[in-house]
């Protein structure tokens, strides 16, 4: 009768990721952090581009009436004109800076998406594997999560997606590329999506929402390039951040971008800005807002991630691993030797190496690699990686 | 069937404050924005203490590797060891690094607190006249708001909030220095009200959270100091903020303090690091945190906001209004000369006066002044609130 009942559940749930996190700490205060090979999160090593870093500057010592002051709730109109005209630029939309709002974020955005549309028992499907935190963002405000698995090759399985909508779907949310798997889902599977949404919404006499979560919609490879979810789909909204475009994820700044041809368009925006607000973000941070309106066109360097892939790739081919390679994000989610994903991850660990289990994410069987480190991390852990997998025979 | 319902709701009840806001763009567009007196907003005007300004300008510049990373879901354990020591210097506690929780300002920490302590149904007290936010803060956890008067000179009435304690009741918000009125709650009605709290804790077998939300506790006036709900009442937690100690409500950044002796500790930090995370916040952003950490003695000039507040106080009561002299904050509660503080209000508009009805702090027959302006704006807006209450008699 003290703290919540839901959370208390959750604090239990998590605790499995929470203890692995904990054996990483001891074992490099053991070993030493340069004989500990963390591969379990998602803070991207990439350098901030040089733009970044002088803006930055610029900005400190800039003199702005109310510099520090708080911005509108949707965010400094100036900010989300800049984005606006960039998507513009690259879709051959019409969106204005109305259809920006700032966020913390996209894990930000997405809280407050989902505030905006969720009625308690909606229901919201969610793509196996999927990124950790998604059902306990639904579940945030009384969702309901609907699992529908991806292909052996984790792209969209229309058929598993359309089997999973019913009359209380309100939305979807994907990933691309995808946390944990990398995976960039194709101008055909997207349009395939569409189509299969929009035919689902007919029938049902009901808007099904496409929420698209691109973090990394800027960490692509091979020249892949990430499809436009609002050109494809009207009833489609981003949720953005430049966590890994400009490497600072640790700053919270992101954004949302409503599809102007989206159902309600007006009550939506409205909504977003109100549940911004009521969530207590009240706006993304003032500073970098500023500081990403001056940056639309700069991200980091992708071929330093590309480079860690392929040396990551080919290691793992060479001791034995099976995986899709990945065309974005920085994750590879490989094929566990052995079925049980948790007991093999305890064998790395023992080889010093870090990683989460597949079953974390909906993906028993596999691991995820999350290979945003120094190479030398890499380098050094793949003796690791050929023992444990040897062990397995 | 598309957005949700409950806010839908808020959408279209919030519409009248949006409407007062909305007037005050047109009218600074039709008579330049000197010639309106625009005293809606808490957007605190101090210029921010040289410290922080050096500091970011050194920070900016500085070489710290993942400077702008994840930090942890809590925060930088070198900052929250710095917020533990600067309490702890004042109160005499023995708190450390791990009762403290950085968040995204004390809109962010009452949400986490709120989610973390909230079952669906439970209650939780609010002092009239309140903060507007409040409501929206309990709402979004399925709480009910039971709202308990204070006094005529709005100091706390225990026996008035004894009454509203139920079976149901998880917690009570208190807010001081006091937004809306500016009111400072003294060192022997804290520990009335902690005697009331562990008495009906008692008498109910249950624990009743004291939530101390203090973003004005450094903008006190007139030597008074903000006793120390920490040392007065086992089960109380701060939400803090840096917005006006530091004059940066844009930046998002203030903390979570937990009373070590509080009921179930170590559940409760779990929760609330979970809750931080969860929600979408993940941390409170990064470069803030580091910066704070170096600043725990520095705070604004406030002698500043009480210039402003005694010219303010002379020329409100030589033009015959009636109010309490406040000792904190910069906002001033004014007696309306009629009932209807929202046609009063109205009035002061005609003058190009802005400032918030009572009625949106549940306090009618008031309105609200935030003197966090120009000293121009108050001394220019004398004549617009003179010729108003002339016009009432």
């Amino acid at each position: 009768m003290t703290i919540a009942k839901k959370i208390k559940l959750s604090i239990s749930q998590s605790s499995m990721i929470r203890k692995m996190f904990d054996e990483g700490i001891i074992l490099k205060k053991k070993y030493g952090a340069d004989k500990v090979y963390d591969f379990s999160l998602g803070n991207p090593n990439a350098e901030q581009p040089e733009e970044f870093k002088r803006e930055l500057i610029n900005l400190a010592a800039e003199n702005i009436p109310l510099k520090h002051g708080y911005t509108p709730n949707a965010g400094y109109p100036e900010t989300r004109q800049a984005i606006a005209q960039k998507i513009n630029k690259t879709t051959g939309l019409k969106m204005d800076a109305d259809h920006v709002i700032m966020s913390c974020g996209a894990g930000g955005a997405l809280n407050v998406i989902l505030k905006a549309l969720l009625d308690p028992n909606d229901e919201v499907i969610v793509l196996k594997p999927f990124f950790v935190e998604y059902p306990f963002y639904i579940g945030n405000f009384d969702g309901i999560v609907k699992y529908a698995a991806t292909k052996t090759d984790f792209s969209l399985d229309i058929e598993v997606i359309a089997e999973a909508i019913s009359n209380n779907t309100k939305a979807i949310i994907i990933n691309s590329p995808n946390n944990p798997t990398g995976k960039v889902y194709g101008e055909k599977e997207i349009a395939e999506l569409s189509r299969m949404l929009l035919e689902k919404g007919r029938v049902l006499g009901k808007t099904i929402y496409l929420i698209s979560d691109e973090p990394y919609a800027e960490i692509v490879f091979d020249g892949v390039t990430v499809p436009s979810v609002l050109k494809a789909y009207p009833n489609s909204i981003i949720a953005y951040s430049y966590s890994k475009t400009l490497s600072l994820p640790g700053e919270r700044i992101g954004y949302i971008a409503v599809n102007p041809q989206i159902h309600e368009v007006g009550d939506l925006i409205s909504a977003l800005i109100l549940c911004t607000r009521i969530l207590g973000f009240v706006h993304a941070p003032a500073l970098m807002q500023r500081i990403v309106a001056r940056l639309q066109d700069v991200a980091v360097d992708v071929k330093v991630y590309q480079k860690k892939r392929d040396m990551l790739c080919d290691g793992l081919t060479k001791a034995g691993y099976q995986f899709e390679k990945p065309q974005g994000a920085f994750y590879l989610f490989v094929q566990s030797p052995i079925p049980d994903d948790v007991t093999f991850v305890q064998m790395l660990l023992k080889k010093n190496i870090l990683v989460v289990p597949g079953s974390g994410f909906g993906g028993p069987g596999y691991f995820r690699i999350a290979y945003c480190v120094d190479d030398a991390t890499i380098i050094n852990s793949m003796d690791g990686f050929a023992e444990a997998i040897k062990e397995c025979k």
